[in-house]
Order: C-alpha cells, then sequence, then structure tokens
C-alpha cells in the first residue's frame, strides 16, 4: 500500500511509493556517461579568461595579485545574463487587476574554485568552509547594501540541473520579495510554534530524527544530514544545522568547517550511490533581518535555516507542478539506508 | 528591465525576462523530430489488446459490443501501476512528529480514441466533446461512490511530459486530500472576494482580459483561452468557462462541444506555432461539493474551475521547486501574439 505522507512545516502532501520502490540502480545511466571533454580556453570562469565575465565584486585571493586577473581562489562576479538587474527595491504597481513591480535585485555567480574540475565533494575541507564563508559575506553584503528582501544561494550542478557551464560554481539571487515557499515555511513553523509545539519545528523534528535514526544519513558535531519524512524527490536531502539559528548569516567559522564536511558527505555519498547525478541545491533562510524583524517578529525562535539537496534523478511532471502533489517512487527510509553507505556499491 | 508579476490568485511572483525574450523557433528542435515507429500490436491501449489493460470501468462503445473487446470510442480502464489504490477514504495517522494516511485512492486512464495516432488537436469536435463528457460522468460517480476529497483530471502528451505510452489518453487520480496548489487557490479566492471584489476574482479577470485582448488567444461564445499574466512558463496556457462556476463537473452537454473547440485550438495551435511540444495539461475545479459545503461554504460564489495547460519547453531548475520562484523567458503578451496566429509559420 503507498503512503500519504505529510511535510509538517508547508502542510505539503506527497505519495511515497512503498511497494513498487526503485533502488540506486534504476536510476544509473545503461552506459556509464563519458566525461565530456571541454575546451578550457572557451570557460568564463577558469583562471586567464576573468575578462571574460563581469568585474568580479568580492574575492579571495593571494595576497598582491590584483582584481580580475588571475591569483584567485573564490571569485564572485554579477551573472553576465542576470535575472534580475541592480538597483534598489523598488515598489509594487498595479495594472488593472494585477500587481507587478520592476525585475530590480541582484544576481551573482561564486566561482567556487580555479580548478575547472574539482567538483564540490573534492574541495579540502577547508577551502569548502572558505567558500561557505563567502555566501555568508555576500548574504550581509548585499542585505546591509541593497535592503532587498531575500537572498537566494542556491547550486546547479549539472545541464539536466540547469547548468549551461560545467565550471564549479554557485549563484545568488537576491529578490525585492520574499519567495512563496520560504514564506510557506515561515507561517508554517510560526503557527506550529504557537499552537502545537511551543518550540521550534525544526529542533524538534531534528530531535526526533536523530534518536530514530531511520532517515538519517550523517552527522557531525554541528550538523546532520538526513531525508525529509515527507520527501518530494528520490534521493532527495536536507542538511540541518544542530543549533537553532533562522539566519545562515549567523553562521560563525569554526561550524563553516562542519557544514562543509556535511556538505561533502551529503554530495560524496549521491555521488558514489548513484553515478554522479545533476542535482539542484538551495539554502532556506530567513528573510533579511530587517524585513524579518517587522514581518515576522519572533521568527528568530521559530525558523530555522537548512539546505534542501535535490538529485535530477526522474522527470517532474506538469501534474506535480500543476497541483503540488508529488509521487515520489523510492522511500526515505530506503534512500537513507542506501546513502549511509559510504562505499561504492557492488554491481 | 525584467518584470516581477505576482498571481493574483495565489500570491505566487514570477520573473518575466522582458528584454532576452525567446521566439518559438528558439524552442524549436534544431531538426525536425522524426515520428517515432512503434509496433502497434504492443500498445495496451489499441483495440484488440483489451486484455492487457485491467478491466474496463466505463466506456462509450457501439450498441451490442461487448466490455473489454473492440467496438469502443473512448475507453476508462484502471491505471495498471496505480499511484493510490481502491478503498474509501482513510484516517490520518499520527507518528512521532509526523502526519501520514495510506495511500488509497482511484487511479484510471481515459483512453480517448481507438485510432493511436489520433491526437487531441485531430479528434472530432463531437468525439473529443463526449471525452469531456467522460470526464464528467467519471468525477460524478467517483465523487458519489468513493467520497475522496478532489478528482484531479490531467493528461500528459509526449515523454518529456511524463507520459510513457504515446497512445493519446488522459489520466485522473482521486485522492483523500485536496491538493496543495487547490487550496492555495481556493484559499486565495475567497480572500479577494472577502476583502477586495465582491466578486469572484476569475470573472474580473476575465473580463479585463477580454477587454485588452493583450493575452488573449481565443474564445468562442463559451470559453476563452488566455496566457496567464503571471505565467510561469513560456507559452503556458488557461482555459476559462466564460459562465461563473465553482464545479466542472457542472458543466453543460452543449457547453462540452464549445470546450472541445478551445482545447483543439490550444493544443493545435500549441502544436503549430511550436513543433509539437510535450505538455501537461490540468484541470482545477473545485474539491467534492460534500467536502467543499463542509470546508467551504460558499465556494459556489468565488471559485471558478479552469484548464492549464504547460508546454515543456524549458528545464524546470530546482531553483524554481526550491523557492516557488520561476523565471519566465517568454513574456506571456508575446507568447500570446504568436499563439494567436493560426497558420503555419514562415520560416
Amino acid at each position: 500500500m503507498p503512503e500519504l505522507r505529510k511535510d509538517i512545516v508547508t502542510g505539503r502532501w506527497v505519495i511515497i511509493a512503498t511497494e513498487r520502490s526503485k533502488r540506486p540502480d534504476d536510476f544509473r545511466p545503461a552506459q556509464p556517461v563519458e566525461p565530456k571533454k571541454e575546451s578550457l580556453a572557451f570557460c568564463p570562469f577558469c583562471p586567464g579568461n576573468e575578462s571574460k565575465t563581469p568585474p568580479e565584486v568580492y574575492a579571495v585571493r593571494e595576497d598582491g595579485s590584483t582584481a580580475d586577473q588571475p591569483g584567485w581562489q573564490i571569485r564572485v562576479v554579477p551573472n553576465k545574463f542576470p535575472a534580475l538587474q541592480p538597483g534598489s527595491p523598488p515598489p509594487k504597481k498595479v495594472k488593472g487587476v494585477y500587481q507587478w513591480m520592476e525585475g530590480v535585485g541582484v544576481h551573482e555567480v561564486i566561482i567556487e574554485t580555479p580548478d575547472h574540475n574539482q567538483e564540490l565533494s573534492d574541495l579540502p575541507l577547508e577551502h569548502l568552509g572558505r567558500v561557505i564563508q563567502v555566501f555568508r559575506e555576500r548574504t550581509i553584503n548585499i542585505e546591509e547594501l541593497y535592503h532587498h528582501q531575500y537572498v537566494q544561494i542556491f547550486k546547479n550542478k549539472g545541464r539536466e540541473a540547469g547548468a549551461s557551464l560545467s565550471h564549479p560554481h554557485s549563484q545568488l539571487i537576491a529578490t525585492p520579495i520574499v519567495p512563496k515557499r520560504i514564506k510557506e515555511e515561515i507561517y508554517g513553523a510560526e503557527r506550529l510554534f504557537r499552537n502545537q509545539f511551543r518550540e521550534c519545528v525544526f529542533c524538534r523534528m531534528l530531535r526526533e530524527e536523530r534518536a530514530s535514526g531511520e532517515r538519517l544519513i550523517y552527522q557531525n558535531e554541528k550538523f546532520a544530514v538526513l531525508t525529509p519524512y515527507a520527501s518530494r524527490f528520490p534521493f532527495e536531502m536536507a542538511i540541518f544545522p544542530l543549533r537553532h539559528s533562522a539566519f545562515f548569516r549567523a553562521i560563525e567559522d569554526e561550524e563553516t568547517l562542519f557544514l562543509a564536511e556535511a556538505l561533502k558527505e551529503a554530495v560524496g555519498r549521491l555521488k558514489l550511490q548513484l553515478a554522479d547525478p545533476a542535482f539542484n541545491l538551495v539554502f532556506h533562510q530567513a528573510p533579511n533581518p530587517q524585513v524579518s524583524e517587522k514581518a515576522w517578529p519572533g521568527i528568530d525562535s521559530y525558523y530555522h535555516w537548512h539546505i534542501e539537496i535535490m538529485p535530477i534523478l526522474t522527470k517532474v511532471a506538469g501534474f506535480e507542478l500543476g497541483t503540488g502533489f508529488y509521487i515520489n517512487p523510492v522511500p526515505p527510509e530506503v534512500a537513507a539506508g542506501y546513502l549511509r553507505k559510504n562505499e561504492q556499491p557492488a554491481s
């Protein structure tokens, strides 16, 4: 019998197909995927090609090296084809029955490493920790400087996930409104805090998940990686800080190393067990503190930032998009069982 | 400057890239797609292969012909691999912090025609009208008999849209809960009715859209086809009945012919202008009247059933799934301009 499961925070139900459940092998390509040979001379994110991107807005680089020249370890540049244009938050306008605003915001690319072939899970721990610190610095900088409501950090890995360039990079889009899914989480968490738990629902959930271990993949002193109870996608994962915190930007330097470790484990196991699938990774954090304070006083107590990782293994049909109802052919407990293994599967 | 636009009913914002906007040609495959030769002997939906499906639950067939034998024009069978299992609506159960229920529901396939190669836009008007009447009959039957909360009618056309068989068919899933997106529409419409318009927001919007004509693609006496103001996807379309009605099941026989005409126009123009893309089509209707009466008294006044058509032309990245924030590279006004043309584009 399949199961319907409810995402406790957003109230979204999913169908978990427990009987015809699929194994990682069902998602492996029939033939090993040949790594595509790319001409590095044309990669705008490789050292030496700095002039092919807009001028950098931030970089971690060797002492004495020059902006927009080689010598960087991590480099942040405006997106050459931005989804939103720079500027101050625009006013809402009305057109007949509709509301709209100018597409003002920030769209940046974080080039994670000078090495074209070094994926996130290959990065040395300290380097990945620095990448996370760069995410934090850009978030703070953009929130203080431009007052946009929300900073969305995300990573599309692989063509199937929407990445147009293979050089390892993440992106950041700051929007003049708070995205719907974030709002849903905030309202859901607030309601559960007030009416049911009198504590952060994410903290409560983490306590139960760590006690049962059923969906736990990995944990260290500061972070836990698990498959969500109401996962929408096969092998979906989430990373939670164990320390309650609404704002990712409040992460401490020491914690970035533990997050780097959790990220490497999560993405590394995905690669190991599922033949390196494309994936999307999104940060969910509280909106700009100036906005949060006004719109959601108390958000500090009930919201809890986290990361969602969604491998691209099945086609999301418009049915899902049309109804918000997902059918997941891999129970998250089964997925966690595979992802807990830290060795190549026998085949 | 790109535009942010708000979907008035659900409150979802989208980014409309007005400047780098794409034309239908940008989505046409580089080479014409060869129609795939399939062995009809293996198609479980073709006449003569009736034994390959579960026994039919409904059919439009010639007088004197036998169930599960040829002689049918439209045939409804349970899905051989159902997402939900038959049974009465299950109770909600609790497991620690989580809620779940048994995956009970109905999952049926509506085989639209005996002719393997006759697509929806090729069907004679009267035949397509009968298909729509079958949707109505199954909805009523399932709602009265099984008391599930919501009947979702949908169609996946083409492999990219999630269809595993190419023989023209639609599907129906009856769920023991009301899907999230439907709930969002109901709550949004209720709020706008109560606080702002004192009339159905869909009726209001239709009046404005038909007056401006900017996003109107086609209309007849009873239905209008348009591109939604805050379209998530390039060339997304919606079909609305002009007569206010919350329940699709209340459609009258005469109206099914006008809907058939609108559907043929919508899907036919998509095929003409965009080289026959895969698409998903979903009905949005009020939940089972027994449920609606209790949960949303007055839904009759403020909800308005409709159809959404989403061509699969771009990859939906996890960014969109993670944030609910869509980036649409084709302004709906531009899309409507192309789709209004009812002739093959010069190329």
